[in-house]
C-alpha cells in the first residue's frame, strides 16, 4: 500500500492532532466495517464541522490520497473499508437533527443516527419510514451512501424517496448543495440522486434535508403461516391484488422459521413448526387500519394455515420475535454467511421460490431466506463452514448462480446494501458493458484523481477468498 | 447554422424516407415547442421502434449532428426547440402502455400520453399521481425530461418519485437500462435519476416502468376564500401543522381570482369578489376522507371568510372552474407572459407574499400568481405588453429580482418546468460555479461530442429578447 506520510503530516498541521488521529487503536478501529475485512488507513479524521471535510478533500485531491468516508461502519458490503489505505473520514460528530414542523422535514447531519432521526420526527407527530435493521447504530450518511431500505420500502419507499436535498463536498474540496428544502426541484442536472447510492465515490455528504410523512396513528400486527413457500408467496400476491398495502410484509421461509424457533425456544404455531410465515403490519389512521384489518383477516382465513393478531404492543413485540431472532440462529447452520439482499419482481416470486428450493437441494447448503415481500427484496443467507474447502467452493458457486438467476428474472443483485466490495463480482451481471462504461465516465468526470473510496464498485474483490476478522460488533446478531 | 447534409442523407438511407422527414411542413412543425421560438431542424425522425433511436444516435455521434428529442412539444421552457438545427427525434409513436396489476406498475413507451397512462392505471384500480396541466397532450418522456410535477406533488410526489426504471440510449447509440421493475435497486451509480430532469441532454429515454399507488376510493373538494394573501398562506400552514395532507391544495392570489371571475363571468363568493382562495381536495379511503373532512371543515370555519364544499362530482368541477379558467384570462392583463414555476419553502411563505406584493407595486405590472401550496411550487405570471419597450425592460428586471429573491429564500428557480432555454439566465443564481462545473463535467463525460440538445441549460438565452411565433397550440388556454 502506498504511503502518504507528507500529506498526512500536512493534514495534521492543518486540522490538529485531535482531529487527525494516527494512533494504532484509531487506525485499527477504522480498518474494517461490518464486512470485517481489515485494511489499515494512514489517518482517521474525526471531523468536527462541515468545513473540515473540505479541508481534507482539498489536500487529498492535491496529493492523491485515497479517502474513505465512514459513519458507524455497519455496512455489510465493505463499502467503508479503506482497501487502498489513505485517510478515513469519520462523520459521527456531524449528528445534528432539527425538525421543520410545518414543512414536515428533518434537517440532519450525515452522522446522525437513523433511530434518533425517527424518534425526533415521532416526537413531533411525523414519521421517517426507512428502517434498516441496524437503525440504532447506522448513520443517515451511510444510509444515503447505499440507498438503504428496510421493511417499509414497499408502501413508503427507501432512503432516496425521502431525501429532498444534500449538502457536501466534491472530491476537489468544493462545497456544493444539491436541491433545496422543498419537495419540488427541477433546476439543473440531478446530482443529488446521483450521489445517493454512490457509496462515497462521487462526493462526501455532510448533511441532508429529509421529507417526513404524518405519523400513522394506528398499527396492527398479524402473524400468518402457510403450507409451504409457494403458498406463502402466492398468498402475498393475492393480498396485493386486493389493493391492500401493508406497511410491512415480512416473509420467512421454512429454514428461517426453524432458526427463529430454535432461538426463541418456542414453536411459532402449535403443531406447525417450521412452516413459512408472513408477518404483516398495517399502519395508518384508525379508520384506515380498521378498514384494511377486515380485508386482511378475511384473506388470512382464506389462505393461511394459522394466524394470530396482536391485541397490544407487547403482543406485537412477541410476534416480531420470530423475525428479529431468525438471523442470529443461522450461525448454527454454518460459521460463515454470504448475506445477499437481492430483489425479485413480483411476477417472478413463484419462479424464484422454485429456483431457491432447487438451489438448496443441489448445493446441499442451508440457505435460510427472509425479506420484504411488498418490494421483492429478499435476504438470501448462504451458510457454510469456512474450514471446509468444499463448502467454500459450493458457496461461491451458489452465490454466482443466485445472482445470475435474479438478474435473469428481471431483478437486482442488491436492493439496499449496495455494491461495496462484496457485490463487485456481480456488477457486470446486472449492468451491460455500456452501462458500466457510463458509470465509470461519471466517476472520472467528478473524481478525476480517483481519490474517493478507490477499489470499490468496479474492481473485482471476492470476499470469500479473504480471511475475515473474528470480532463481535455491537450490532451483530446475538 | 451548420449543415449536416451528408449525415442526413445517410440517415435517410438507413431508416428510410418515411421515418426521416425533410419536407418543409415537417421541419416547420418541429421547429418550435410551446415556447414558440422557431429554429428549423434539418430532419425530423419519427421513430417507429426503440432501435431507431440507437441508429439515429450512432450516426449523429459519428457526424456531430445536434439531436433534440421531442414528445408533444408542450414544454414552456423551449427545451424541445432545435436551437442548433440538426435532427429532431419525434417519440410519439412509442406510446405503448401495459399495467402490471399485481406489482402496481405501468410499463410505458416514452411517447405515451400522461392522461392515457392515468386512465389505464385507473381502469385497474391504480393511480398515477403526477398531473401537469398539459396531461391530455404531453408525453411521459417529456415529463421525465423535466421531472414534471403538477398539483399532487405535496402529498404524492413528482415524476421522479414514480419512475422505477428507464430504458433508452446513450449519445453513442448504445442501449442501456437503469434500474429494474422493482421498488428497490442499489446496484451501481444511479444514472436513472441523473437522466430524470436532464432535459434530453444526457441520453434519450425510450421507455419507463412507473410505480403506481392504490386508487383513492373517495375525493372531496372544498373552495375557501381569505381576507388577503397572507391570511390564505397562514391558513394553509395551520392546516399542514394539523397534519392534514390534502391531495391538492391550490392557491390563487387576488389577481388570479379576478382573472377567473372575468373568464367565468361569475363571482367566486358573493360579496367577496377578488379575494384569494384555496382549493382543497382530500383523497383516500372513504374512512380516511371522512376523518380529514371533519378537521378541514373546522379549520375553514376558523380561518376562511367563506367556504363551499362540493356534494357531487359536478359541483366539484364547478369549484375547479376558478382554477382552470384563471390562466387564459391573464392575457387581458398583457399580451406577453413570463411564466415562472418557482418554489418557496413553507417557512418563507409569508415573506414571499410580502415580497410579491412589493414586486407588483414597484414594477407596476400585473403578476397573477397561483400554485401548489403543499409543495411551495408557485406559478408567477409576469404580464406585459410586448409592443411597449418600457414594460419589456420592467418585465426582464422583475423576473431577475424574482429569481434572486426565491433563491435567497431557500427556494428553487424551477419546480417542474426545468431550465430549457427560458431559465438559462437564472441557472447560476441557483447553482454555484462548482455546482455548474460538476454538471458540465457529467455532460461532457456522457456526451463527449455534445450532440444531445445543445445550446440548452448552460448557455444563456434571454427569451424576452426573441420574437415568439404567433401561433395557437391545442393546449393553449382559451
Amino acid at each position: 500500500m502506498k504511503s502518504f506520510a507528507t500529506a498526512t503530516a500536512a493534514l495534521k498541521r492543518r486540522l490538529g492532532p485531535r482531529v487527525v488521529a494516527t494512533d494504532a487503536a484509531s487506525l485499527d478501529e477504522a480498518s474494517y466495517d461490518s464486512a470485517k475485512l481489515p485494511f489499515r488507513p494512514e489517518a482517521v479524521v474525526r471531523v468536527r464541522r462541515e468545513a473540515d471535510v473540505g479541508a481534507v478533500l482539498e489536500l487529498a485531491n492535491r496529493h492523491g490520497v485515497p479517502v474513505t468516508t465512514r459513519g458507524r461502519g455497519t455496512t455489510l458490503t465493505g463499502a467503508a473499508t479503506p482497501v487502498r489505505g489513505g485517510w478515513v473520514v469519520d462523520m459521527l460528530a456531524l449528528n445534528a437533527i432539527a425538525i421543520d414542523d410545518e414543512a414536515g422535514m428533518a434537517q440532519v447531519g450525515a452522522g446522525a443516527k437513523v433511530g434518533d432521526i425517527q424518534r425526533a420526527a415521532d416526537a413531533k407527530g411525523w414519521f421517517y419510514p426507512p428502517d434498516p435493521s441496524s437503525k440504532e447504530y447506522c448513520t443517515i450518511g451511510g444510509n444515503i451512501a447505499c440507498n438503504a431500505g428496510g421493511m417499509h420500502g414497499g408502501k413508503y419507499g427507501v432512503t432516496r424517496d425521502f431525501v429532498v436535498s444534500l449538502r457536501g463536498f466534491l472530491p476537489t474540496g468544493e462545497f456544493v448543495e444539491w436541491g433545496t428544502a422543498t419537495k419540488k426541484f427541477s433546476a439543473g442536472f440531478n446530482l443529488r440522486d446521483l450521489w445517493i447510492g454512490s457509496e462515497g465515490m462521487l462526493g462526501i455528504v455532510t448533511g441532508a434535508v429529509l421529507k417526513l410523512i404524518p405519523r400513522p396513528a394506528e398499527r396492527w400486527t398479524l402473524l400468518t403461516s402457510f403450507r409451504d413457500e409457494t403458498a406463502a408467496l402466492q398468498a402475498a400476491l393475492a393480498l396485493f391484488r386486493a389493493r391492500v398495502q401493508p406497511a410491512i410484509c415480512e416473509f420467512l421461509d421454512r429454514e428461517s422459521v426453524l432458526c427463529a424457533e430454535r432461538a426463541t425456544g418456542k414453536v411459532v404455531f402449535a403443531g406447525q413448526s417450521g412452516r413459512p410465515v408472513l408477518l404483516l403490519e398495517l399502519a395508518g389512521s384508525k379508520a384506515e387500519v380498521r378498514e384494511q384489518k377486515a380485508l386482511v383477516l378475511a384473506w388470512a382465513a382464506d389462505y393461511a394455515t394459522a394466524h394470530r393478531a396482536a391485541r397490544t404492543r407487547e403482543e406485537a413485540e412477541e410476534l416480531w420475535a420470530v423475525r428479529r431472532k431468525c438471523s442470529g440462529a443461522m450461525f448454527e447452520l454454518g460459521d460463515a454467511k454470504l448475506n445477499e439482499d437481492i430483489v425479485v419482481p413480483m411476477r417472478n416470486y413463484v419462479a424464484f421460490a422454485k429456483f431457491l428450493a432447487r438451489l438448496k437441494r443441489e448445493s446441499g447448503l442451508h440457505i435460510p431466506t427472509f425479506g420484504h415481500l411488498a418490494d421483492g427484496n429478499l435476504h438470501v443467507n448462504i451458510m457454510y463452514h469456512k474450514a471446509v474447502p468444499a463448502e467454500c467452493r459450493t458457496a461461491e458457486r451458489t452465490v454466482k448462480t443466485l445472482m445470475k438467476t435474479v438478474v435473469a428474472l428481471g431483478g437486482s443483485i442488491s436492493g439496499e446494501h449496495g455494491i461495496g466490495l462484496a457485490k463487485t463480482p456481480f456488477l457486470r451481471i446486472q449492468h451491460s458493458p455500456a452501462q458500466v462504461r457510463a458509470m465509470k465516465a461519471v466517476k472520472d468526470a467528478l473524481d478525476p484523481r480517483g481519490i474517493l473510496n478507490p477499489g470499490k464498485m468496479f474492481e473485482i474483490f471476492e470476499v470469500w477468498k479473504h480471511a475475515r476478522l473474528d470480532v463481535k460488533l455491537p450490532w451483530d446478531h446475538k
